[in-house]
């Protein structure tokens, strides 16, 4: 698997070819061709022949894949067989709908704890604690939390991504519209949910 | 200005070239070259050009740009002086965290009004009203509702997107995972959360 040319587009399809797969698992066929997987999920040919390259290499020369170890390596790259823990900061609205949000387990992330500095916010939200800031550093060093989700207001996220860093936490997720400064090893990814509903305006603007 | 070259990175800095265009225009300086407002944000002098190009078409050779018109054409690719009335249906958290969201009226969008079906969440949120689904028809032919928001349930998604294509509305940024089916000549944006925090993870699992 070239992990680095897996793009969130090819992320996106993953789960696809993997509920397929299992049927096919369990149909007891042992290869199946990339032009079955494509007509079966009317996705382009080319495309499903490139995402799979690059997650499983090629497939066997006129029998196609083993669906077993095609089934394998997708959940391998969603790290399905390897969960990343991760931390939310920040139990505002935003925080909350993350929580319920019930994707992420099927991309390998599992939200471990919330943190806030509110005290009142200090309670079981779903199956996750939400724990005081002072609790943080010890949490994320005691179970290897290596992501963390930035959800607090603009004037805290930078302190708050500080704390991260120094807690030991190896990419970042902020939600708080502002640039922070984070050092080079930290995979960081700056998430503007405006630059979709902007999108779609200039879709209209220019109709 | 040609909008459909307009991509989500593009719209992405076009509010970091206004706040600079601004000062530049209060200050009174005439022109302004791609050269200097490169220096100025530290972006690409190559980006920049391509960026300026595609919303204002070139500077004056030798001289650059006039900061005014340019302010104006980034204005009107940003929709800023056209604003286009979104509404949102489902009041949950996820929709309460959007409508606390500060930064889609820097970006030409306001959100009119909420809808849900829960009478229990028919009270004021900030400023915007949240309705009965009842209304919700009659409210976007009244109010010229170009964009509709779902964050509802899965159950619910394909009904509301249905509902909101009735209603006349062009664009839809469905939160709701799940496919709906909508009609070719409305734009459609599958919003996914989870897949940033699939991309970080790929991060990590390729270290």
């Amino acid at each position: 698997m070239e992990k680095s040319k897996v793009t969130k587009a090819i992320l996106n399809r993953l789960p696809q070819y993997l509920d397929l797969l299992q049927k096919i698992c369990d149909s007891g066929v042992s290869h199946i061709s990339a032009t079955r997987i494509a007509s079966e999920l009317s996705f382009g040919e080319v495309q499903v022949r490139k995402d799979l390259n690059i997650v499983c290499g090629k497939g066997k020369p006129k029998l196609g894949y083993d669906p077993h170890e095609l089934k394998r390596s997708i959940e391998l790259c969603l790290g399905r067989h390897q969960k990343a823990h991760a931390v939310l900061v920040g139990a505002g609205k935003l925080g909350k709908a993350l929580l319920d949000y019930d994707e992420f387990e099927k991309f390998g992330v599992d939200i471990a704890a919330v943190f806030d500095k509110n005290e009142q916010s200090f309670k079981l939200h779903k199956s996750v604690e939400v724990l005081p800031m002072s609790r943080f550093r010890e949490f994320c060093q005691s179970n290897d939390v290596r992501i963390g989700i930035i959800t607090v207001g603009k004037g805290s996220a930078q302190e708050v991504c500080d704390l991260m860093v120094e807690s030991g936490i190896e990419a970042i997720w902020n939600f708080a519209p502002c640039k922070l400064s984070v050092p080079e090893n930290v995979a960081f990814l700056q998430e503007n949910l405006a630059l979709s509903l902007a999108y779609l305006n200039n879709c209209l603007l220019s109709r």
